[in-house]
């Protein structure tokens, strides 16, 4: 590996205080997996009874560890639960022996806490092709079972990073009939990384009773518009993968009409979600894409994906260049319905071009002095409809390639 | 605009030798659209019956010069034709204003060559969103005529670059019955430019005689394995452009049966499709993507692209890093067929991954010295069916970053 990257200049000032979910503990440990002097597996134990949802990278070349969660996750909440979780290794493309090291982890976790393997959840993340000596991760989960706490969620979102500069995390409380239920969740990506290829890892948790049915589909619609509308560079990973465990501690119910749960969730995936860009791999503009007048949603969000995954438009926004005209192709090129002479677009507050052309209100030198801020905004109006579609990327950078283009060693 | 970008070290020794083309005479000149000290605008003149067949970009905010062109290419070879090439402005998303002037242009040309405005055929490459200043342009066309010359070929190759660091250009003979036809193409294009979004555009000119549809069907068909088998960024142009001119003057029929002629009409195509490759923006590596065993060869081609556009694949090239590991990732993120245990990969005729695991004969440092050639070669086999592809790209290095995150001046 090269030289430890330094902290994104878009990361927040520090880890939030999050809220404690009654019903989790959790414990780190550095097993040595690959990383030397740092924690790299995470334990995270569950109640009796809690429910668990899942939304998982849709690539053909999936890692074991997905392939299992896939398996399991529609399961009835039968007994008690946990996810364990290792970075440097990613335990991705190592054949039958990576289905046999995620046996052999979620086997021995079961024991451990005398609950079934059907229900232990399990992410790898780091180096792929190499085979996950998961010896060392079982040689510890006696001593990761002692030190089991409700209060140690910040060690367990360093434990699961790679090349992140910064841990990430995100919680709220939500008022239902005056009573109070919490949620917290953590996250590790920065899109890929040197020396190798990483994942987005979500978890997120709440001590809200909620049926396995109804969380698993509020937590695919929220899915829509938070973590399938960020990206940092087009990649997918081989081992994406956003777990939602609610355990029903608090006692509290929630069903599918309880809008205000529905939006305290939304709230802390899409801030996870938010925090993975800040993290993008040599990031230094966080830059939101809105698109509006669409055909159709579905095609809104075609077109917010082909401007947010330009080339052109994140180096033209690392070098503060208000370039609309790679706007226009990034439209053309997209595939979705447009038609350029309805076309117009904003940096910001700014309306650089209408109904396809120049517009008349074009200052250079405004749109260059916002190009400078930190936070960019391209909204495009197509003037066909209403379909909308809200994407988050970052910049294009020479960190970028410094990060992938070094050799492994 | 930045400084001149320098020659890419992927560039050929020089300009090659082409032969002449019977009923083709170019001329240009320095008419100061935009740039200062060089030509920017070339003159075509065609024989009358030549036939003209054209492949354009298929962006939904093409600029009005490609729709010109669309309109007119099918119509039957009545009288003389001509081809108008201005650098420096693209005339794209220039509103009702961007057509006026491909009608200027167009119109001014076929008054002085004595021929229809149907039959001259216009491109505009370079900045986009301002209008062209077209009076620059038919200002000089009496001069351009009177400087009509069939040795001018290279000259025009000149006239027609952005941002390309060196002139494309490649030619063959045909032996048809004895008989020896002629073909010889110019083209230009790095991807995108500084200060602004470019072109690839295409100009290949024959003498033999081809009826406009045998003509069209060849250039579609062979299209489909040149140049959309390139990528530079992925980024689409509004303005990419093709045009073949059959002259007939040599008098040699060509039908579809031709098997000899397509061939080297096939060799001219790619080698100018390779040149624009490798003078791709910040390129130091001509890459091969060659996928074999796809359930289709559409297939073949969707994973073929998807790993040729992969930002993590094309900094490991730079980076001179075998990172197989991201040729995994982007199989498995293109959303074509794959099964992850049948996929093997090689990095030229070394194996590095066998049926979904690396290869038992893997050798990191035979594998690392591969990869500090100047041309690679990465060959995914997928195991499933007949399906082939083979799509060519370059490196994506801090060259790209440097001419891209210029601010324009």
């Amino acid at each position: 590996m090269g030289a430890k990257p330094p902290l994104s200049p878009l990361a927040p000032a520090g880890f939030p205080e999050l809220p404690e979910i009654a019903g989790v503990s959790f414990a780190t440990t550095a097993a040595g997996v690959r990383y030397k002097d740092r924690t790299d597996v995470m334990l995270a134990n569950l109640a009796p009874g809690t429910a668990m949802a899942g939304v998982f990278t849709r690539s053909a070349t999936r890692s074991a560890a997905v392939l299992d969660c896939q398996e399991k996750i529609g399961d009835a909440p039968v007994g008690g639960a946990a996810i364990l979780v290792n970075s440097g290794n990613a335990n991705a493309f190592t054949g039958r022996r990576g289905a046999e090291s995620v046996e052999a982890v979620t086997g021995a976790v079961a024991e451990t806490l005398g609950i079934s393997a059907t229900r232990v959840f399990s992410s790898s993340t780091g180096v792929i092709g190499e085979p996950l000596a998961h010896d060392r991760i079982t040689a510890c989960l006696d001593d990761l079972k002692s030190a089991l706490s409700p209060h140690a969620i910040e060690t367990a979102a360093h434990a699961i990073m790679t090349t992140d500069t910064f841990p990430k995390g995100s919680g709220t409380t939500v008022t239902i009939d005056e009573q109070t239920v919490h949620i917290a969740g953590i996250a590790k990506g920065s899109g890929m990384i040197a020396p190798d290829m990483a994942t987005m890892l979500v978890y997120i948790f709440t001590d809200a009773a909620i049926e396995q049915d109804i969380l698993q589909d509020m937590v695919s619609a929220l899915n829509r518009t938070t973590f399938n509308c960020i990206t940092v560079d087009s990649d997918t990973s081989t081992s994406d993968t956003l777990l939602v465990a609610a355990t029903g501690a608090s006692g509290i119910r929630v069903t599918e009409t309880n809008v205000g749960f529905m939006e305290g969730l939304r709230r802390v995936m899409l801030d996870l979600a938010h925090q993975v860009v800040r993290d993008g791999e040599g990031a230094t503009k966080f830059v939101e894409v809105s698109v509006t007048g669409g055909a159709s949603d579905a095609e809104a969000h075609v077109h917010a994906k082909s401007i947010a995954n330009s080339p052109l438009i994140k180096t033209a926004v690392a070098g503060e260049d208000p370039n609309w005209g790679r706007v226009v192709m990034a439209v053309g090129k997209s595939g979705a319905r447009a038609d350029r002479d309805r076309l117009s677009i904003w940096f910001g507050d700014l309306e650089v071009a209408r109904e396809g052309f120049v517009s008349p209100d074009y200052d250079e030198a405004r749109a260059a002095a916002y190009m400078k801020n930190e936070d960019i905004v391209i909204h495009v109006d197509l003037g066909l409809g209403g379909g909308t579609a809200r994407v988050w990327t970052c910049d294009l950078t020479h960190g970028y390639i410094d990060i992938n283009a070094d050799y492994r060693s």
